[in-house]
């Protein structure tokens, strides 16, 4: 096994709490926080999807935020929300909570190891969330930097390039089993990280155990310790 | 004027000392120290002029160092240098000291602004030379994400693009006045830092005053002053 010089983080679900700072966003314009938090949400996959296939151009997460939100808005009573609300929901994305351990494992496992997201977020939205969330990376890596989406190949090998590593020096980091079987099969190593709180309780989390992966854990910390950090 | 919101760093010459660190790196392997930086440093503007003209093929930093530094062994006598030793000196730009005042002038501008290098340095370079130089940066935004160099109008607006900010939100700062021109013909507003010794005493660097800047300094200190950070 190639040793392990770079950790790279799933972002929404992994290292923040998508649900609790759309929610609470949501709420601040009369929304249903939780549940509107869920549909647009909801809508997260088959719209990155969408560019996959080639039926939407590419456009950042951000557009396709905007573009499921107004969508969706009619339906929970938002229709009258003007422009400047509809943009601070989207940037809403930018802002959001960490869990509570994601700080300080990351502070931990930067000592040894070269750090980013690799995440479907846009470039501006991860840096501004790491900037706003105190999570410290030594770089970012978006999707948008090679306008695919994962679990496109292309997102993961991109990674490896511009770092200058080989694919399997790079390990992944995720709560989402998905995600580690698609870096696995572009040649990276996998960790799964349990969070099971995602979509909130009883939400249909991926748990522990994977087997699949080289590492799994119940949050950074112990992801951390796992690692000698 | 707009508000300025991020503020992008050229590397070389601006934050660290390129030339000492390869002296000092040619010099373990034999080869005289200053001469021969500043005989490789002399190759780095006319290669990317190559891949600028399309007499190249597009080429990370990295790529260019070792051509440039294969043509010059023979010159200095180390035709002999194997390729683990090639291989560490074109890694010795990845590694390079800052200067005094760089981390310290980062740490205060970072409390207000966005920080990024903006460089033509790889992205991996680039990545590693901020996380051995106690660089603190945001994000890293490098020529090889748009396989431009500058001055090329595409680094400058790939900047603002990717931080989802107006060209005139972000500013450039340099010790060279032709990076400085060429941003602000991007729509970028420019800040000089002096950087009397980058190529050695009486190497000819450029010097205050900038009166075509919007900001111009000693150090990057003196710029944190100037901008109340």
């Amino acid at each position: 096994m190639a040793e392990v010089r770079a950790l790279v983080f799933d972002v929404f679900g992994t290292l923040v709490d998508w649900r609790s700072g759309i929610a609470a966003a949501a709420a601040d314009f009369g929304l249903p926080g939780a549940e509107f938090a869920d549909a647009w949400r909801a809508r997260y996959v088959p719209s990155m999807n969408a560019v996959r296939r080639g039926e939407l151009p590419w456009m950042n997460l951000d557009a396709l935020q905007r573009r499921s939100l107004d969508d969706l808005l009619p339906e929970f009573g938002g229709a009258a929300l003007d422009e400047a609300a509809r943009r601070h929901l989207v940037l809403a994305w930018h802002r959001l909570p960490p869990w509570p351990d994601a700080a300080a494992g990351l502070g931990r496992l930067r000592k040894r190891y070269l750090l980013s997201p690799l995440s479907n977020g846009g470039f501006a939205l991860l840096t501004n969330l790491a900037r706003q969330a105190g999570l410290a990376f030594d770089c970012i890596l978006s999707a948008e930097l090679c306008r695919h989406y994962k679990p496109d190949r292309e997102v993961y090998r991109m990674a490896a390039e511009l770092l200058g590593l080989q694919p399997a020096e790079v390990m992944m980091v995720a709560a989402h089993k998905s995600d580690l079987r698609a870096a696995q099969a572009a040649g990276l190593q996998a960790a799964f990280v349990e969070r099971p709180l995602e979509f909130g309780a009883g939400g249909g989390a991926d748990r522990l155990p994977d087997p699949d992966s080289d590492l799994a854990a119940g949050d950074l910390l112990g992801l951390a310790s796992q690692l000698s950090c």
